[in-house]
């Protein structure tokens, strides 16, 4: 990765709309009229690929026509066929050109001047590896010129050209034609380009090649046209439009910071602590990287760095940025639908998403799918569900009813989210919030000093027994095993007692059981033991007359027992820890499950609450008033459900085919008598050696997850223990800089599910570097 | 506007990539076939739209070579050019070919069998009209086949082509191409398209026409290589591809209302009224039309009905459905950025958008943007804002601090914004909820039997005088003249009482004023009289001292004064009622505006809370606890705000050229002193003679909103006086069926910004004949 802007190269990305329509003379034009209009700036030209007899090669064809320009051809193949095929023996990679063009962009803008990348055939055209041009070059982002097609039907393949560009987030500056009076496609598309702010530069067709002529006599009448052309008023417009994009677009990444700062309230932002200076302006993205600017890490060349998502954008990413498939997704079913409203209709992205949830969970409760905006919204929507449902069953009126949780929990900004959890500094100041519930505190697994421990919360050693040291990850999940032992009898025997205390003595009413099953995010990337948690559980669904005296235990395994159980997955579900269900680490089945985030491989917002009938039921009535009146406008929306569908097809698919099995045979971390394992894609050894730092308290990692908690006397989320690490990780390598959040004292990293192992590796050697 | 799939007639668009790729042969080869293999099915064939000498046209070379099948033009051109050159003396709109070909569809379709529809050129070719044919035919939404580019630079052009496609939401049953062994287009794309899930069809290409052969020779090779082609194997597979293809689609919309009826719990349902046969399931969308599948409501004949979405999809839509503008802002977005995080990072869509309100909502006070989800959690951070600007100021601390609003307010459906409303029948099986505040009741503008009146609620006449009639709506918009009038002076008498009693004596304690301006729309689309919410917000500001003893009245006009002020605009705001802001009808600025729904277009969900600096500032502190700590993960989408970029931007554009101008024409209702009329795309007089019903209330409209109150003893949401309506009106007309929602004893209908004037006539028609 590189910088795609640097200050003294104005690049511009030649595509065409089909082979033959005059790229290479355009170019020729282009750079001729550089240099004639700007003799002082350097002009180069690059061809990353080219097939074909050296000796008619395109970069051959600039040297001769634009003498002063310096031409490059990265990789040359004899034969005059597609690169794939050319390529076919000699295979090359996308990394390595792309790599191979970022090193000549930062050379030639050592020199400084303009800058011509021209691409092979058209904006489809296959490169050597076999993938699409338009993508290998993405991450570039180069602003881009595109030479249209003047022949017969060639203005729907230079729309269909521009929309293939357009999709994947390019910004065309110019569209370049040859003048046909027949076809006058250059009439039709000069229109439909200026509508799109679009400019473009229609020239007179070159003189035809012909045997009548010698090849000197060509060649003059090319230097002719050339000449005649290139020196045109219009070509100096064009010229000069290259240069003021080029300028324009650094001054707006310039100055968007401090627009934004007097425009943009941030979320979860103290503004005192915030100036043009410490917000990030990102240009764009690819993959897992933003191409961003920042005025305080400004250098003088760079205008863009490369930027590792290190919060996978607040823990929402999975198929990396700009993925391709998804914003195809998004736009076929914006395309087929817009949004369609949702009460008592239906429509197949939804239908699909609804049966591929209930399908992959494997959880033999869930039966009915409800749709949302994002997990605060979800959640509420679960923990309305399962009030009505045990006020329903225990035959409670509205009253004090509250939930069952974790300390450290937290379910999102909405009120009826937040009151689900205990109060923190998150919603201390929100004036109409109330927690309501009770909330247990928890042993937690960490790797301290090169052990995985489970650590009873401080001071209650009386109650879950000492610190518990485990041989591997994976024993902590063996949870048959430790059910029988004393630690598990200590869980179940602490919960019991609390809640009679709680139900009996304190004559208090709960709801439900709410939980982010194995890791407690917002609350500091929490490791709940997963014994506790599944004890929990069972507790609950084992005592149900606890909660109300003469209730029987269902004889439908599916019906909620006890209180109904809701899984708030909306960060740990859909493969974040390694699994599509988070659920199964615990080896249990909520009754309600809620997802978001990940659920749309990170492209739009989209939360889905699934129920078992037995919850469902219970809004059953003979009135409207009966029912669950919730519903937003946008209710599952079509585009959110296709991408969705999109993104879990893919991820399962990824989950087939096995991709994640090098990160699992770095842990192998089998769990006995489970099918699946414990892993991360942050390495073993990487988190051992972390545990064994001085300032590192202990480390954690599951999945796409790593968290490291540092040493302070003052823990907790006005903690400032991380802030130097994310300080120092901003300023990054020579390679790459890291954006990150910290929670408090707890510094951490989330990768994608479809982060290259080599990129992750080298974020573990800056961490071990910049670790204090 | 007609069914666009039709039970008895097996339909597939035939596109291609480019011209000259062989469209016409492959239409040949595909008709033989289909007579080869299905004998006893009949085939048709439709030109829409030739160019070029009549005796060379496709339809011809279709007559010639599949003499058993039917063959079509619906219109000839001579002139051997570009359809759209080609009919410039003889204009002929997109409206019309549809329309036209859709009765050739029908027409074929009672005698049954297949048709290809084969189209000019490649895929945005351009149509008699100028549009792109990808876009004219998008409402029929018809399968379709593309033929594919066997030449050097093929592969691009057919990709491209594919994704024009793709992007406008038609589905690809497959693609045809020549061999072609030099370059192998084809086995790159079917390895392309097949992982797609689309068959490809390779067949070796026809014999070359030359002037060595007669016309007779050549007739006689082109018949001997379609008589081994068509008769192929792989040809036999396309035929049966394309009939399952139709089967399946028609089988899984017939079944889609039974899966969904058992996996999807919807929004604000009582599932008991739920079955399979009153869910609509909807195949697409285009316009302001659904194409829908009921099994109640369906014929022997058409599988789909268009079906007029009359409650804009939850008062979403604004472009129009399948808008191609929206789709690929949807896409460029996605392929820029994705998502990217938005806590202390900027990205162009997003400060755009907060420009783009700030600068035309016209509101001097506000300042800042914050972005949530959706419009419930827009309300609950205006809430939180407000509150703690109050608390701020005056000093309180956290307890009983309630909201001013209106009675029949509604702000969405979590938990907090349920909060800001009185108890009713949405929120009152909510277990948390709880109403936070005192809701004024209120008079209403309605036009009854023929007069717009201000009618107060009912046994309030002594406080609010009797009902009073107007000349014009424009009349009840004058607010300076109503202001000085005696019932602007009853009005802010009652509202200082009623404050002075409940903070004074009652010692109830207020944070906020909140309010949907002008319609209160979940609350039954109730047209609150302006003046009265305009008095409200009045005397809340110059009676401060009523809040709080010693607070000077803040001398900057920009900072909050009394209470701050949220407008609830989810629903009024940009242009729904005729304006870009719904708080220009009242005259007044508030100091929070919260905007969603419209905002983009229709197409994903977003949400916008705009406060003023004196808000702003209440959360600026020395710790990060003083903060607004509240955040979504797709907190300022790019792909939400480049479409809502889009969207106002479009909306605005239409302003500026006075689009709506016909509309504003039939009302001429100016109001004095003011700039902008009030008006609705709901004529004048079809409101007038609607409110002469015995039936009928009364009758509302206002930008695109109608809402016909019916008589009902029980009036309200659990009334039913408007389900009868709503029956007939699906049942619809010839042309088209309509869709709509209820609010009780309320019928509304909802156009987009976009809607037809003649769409709307006819709705109207039928609603007069409809109507009780």
């Amino acid at each position: 990765m590189a910088s795609s802007l640097l200050r003294n190269l104005k690049p511009h990305q030649i595509y065409a709309s089909n082979t033959s329509v005059g790229k290479t003379i355009f170019s020729t034009l282009l750079l001729r009229a550089h240099t004639h209009f700007q003799p002082s700036k350097k002009t180069f030209y690059l061809k990353p690929v080219s097939t074909g007899p050296d000796n008619e090669a395109d970069d051959c064809h600039i040297s001769r026509f634009s003498p002063a320009t310096q031409t490059k051809c990265l990789y040359q193949f004899d034969e005059a066929v597609s690169p794939h095929i050319a390529a076919r023996l000699s295979p090359l990679s996308d990394k390595t050109i792309i790599k191979d063009v970022q090193s000549h962009l930062a050379s030639c803008a050592a020199e400084g001047g303009t800058l011509l990348l021209e691409t092979a055939g058209g904006v489809h055209s296959p490169t050597p590896s076999g993938s699409s041009q338009a993508d290998l070059y993405r991450p570039l982002r180069l602003p881009t010129c595109l030479v249209a097609d003047h022949r017969l039907g060639g203005i729907s393949g230079t729309i269909s050209a521009f929309e293939s560009l357009h999709i994947r987030g390019y910004d065309l500056d110019a569209v370049c034609i040859f003048q046909d009076e027949t076809y006058q496609n250059y009439v039709y598309l000069r229109e439909y380009f200026e509508k799109k702010g679009v400019k473009l530069l229609a020239v007179e067709q070159p003189p035809e090649r012909s045997s009548k002529y010698s090849e000197k006599e060509d060649a003059q009448m090319m230097e002719t046209y050339y000449g005649n052309v290139a020196e045109s008023g219009e070509l100096e417009d064009l010229v000069q439009l290259f240069a003021n994009k080029h300028e324009q677009r650094i001054e707006r990444l310039e100055n968007m910071s401090t627009k934004a700062h007097s425009t943009i309230w941030y979320p979860f932002t103290q503004h005192r602590e915030v100036s043009p200076d410490t917000i990030l302006t990102i240009d764009s993205a690819s993959g897992d990287f933003f191409q961003a600017h920042s005025k305080s890490e400004q250098t003088e060349a760079e205008v863009l760095k490369p930027t590792f998502d290190g919060s996978a954008s607040w823990w929402t990413q999975g198929l990396g940025h700009g993925n391709p498939e998804l914003s195809l997704a998004a736009a076929y079913a914006a395309g087929r639908y817009g949004h369609v409203m949702f009460a008592g209709t239906i429509h197949e992205p939804a239908l699909k998403l609804a049966q591929n949830l209930l399908a992959n969970l494997h959880n033999p409760r869930l039966a009915k799918c409800f749709f949302s905006d994002n997990g605060s919204t979800g959640m509420e929507v679960a923990t309305k569900m399962a009030l009505s449902a045990s006020c329903e069953r225990y035959g409670w009126e509205k009253g004090e009813i509250g939930v069952l949780g974790l300390k450290g929990s937290y379910h999102g900004d909405t009120i009826g989210a937040m009151d689900c959890s205990e109060p923190s500094v998150y919603n201390e100041r929100v004036h109409w919030y109330e927690g309501r519930g009770f909330w247990f505190d928890f042993p937690q697994v960490k790797m301290n000093k090169g052990k995985w421990v489970v650590e009873p919360p401080s001071g209650m050693e009386g109650e879950f027994g000492e610190l518990a040291r485990f041989e591997s990850l994976g024993d902590v999940f063996d949870l048959e095993t430790r059910l029988k032992s004393p630690a598990g009898q200590q869980y179940g025997e602490y919960i019991r007692t609390t809640l009679e205390r709680l139900v009996v003595k304190e004559k208090r009413k709960f709801g439900a059981v709410i939980m982010e099953p194995v890791i407690l995010g917002a609350g500091g990337m929490l490791f709940a033991d997963p014994l506790f948690q599944q004890t929990l559980i069972q507790v609950v669904r084992e005592n149900a007359s606890l909660f109300s005296s003469n209730t029987p235990k269902p004889s439908d395994p599916n019906t909620w027992s006890g209180l109904p159980i809701v899984f708030d997955e909306v960060f740990t579900g859909l493969y974040r820890l390694g699994r599509f269900s988070a659920a199964s680490f615990l080896q249990t089945h909520p009754d309600i499950s809620v997802h978001a985030k990940l659920l749309t491989g990170g492209l739009v917002p989209l939360c889905t609450t699934l129920a078992s009938d037995s919850i469902y039921n219970a809004f059953l009535g003979s009135e409207k008033r009966d029912a669950l009146l919730h519903g937003h406008s946008y209710t599952a929306h079509p585009v959110g459900c296709h991408v969705a569908n999109t993104s879990l097809n893919t991820m399962l698919e990824m989950d087939r085919e096995k991709k994640w099995q090098p990160f699992k045979d770095d842990w192998q971390e089998a769990v006995t008598g489970v099918n699946e394992s414990v892993w991360s894609m942050w390495s073993k050894d990487f988190i051992y050696h972390v545990s064994n730092f001085d300032a590192v308290e202990s480390v954690v990692a599951l999945g796409s997850v790593l968290a490291i908690s540092l040493q302070d006397a003052n823990a907790g989320y006005s903690s400032s223990a991380a802030t130097g690490l994310q300080r120092s990780l901003i300023k990054g390598s020579s390679e790459f800089k890291i954006h990150s959040r910290v929670l408090g004292n707890v510094f951490y990293m989330m990768a994608s599910q479809t982060s290259q192992p080599e990129t992750l590796r080298s974020i573990e050697q800056l961490l071990l570097r910049e670790l204090p």
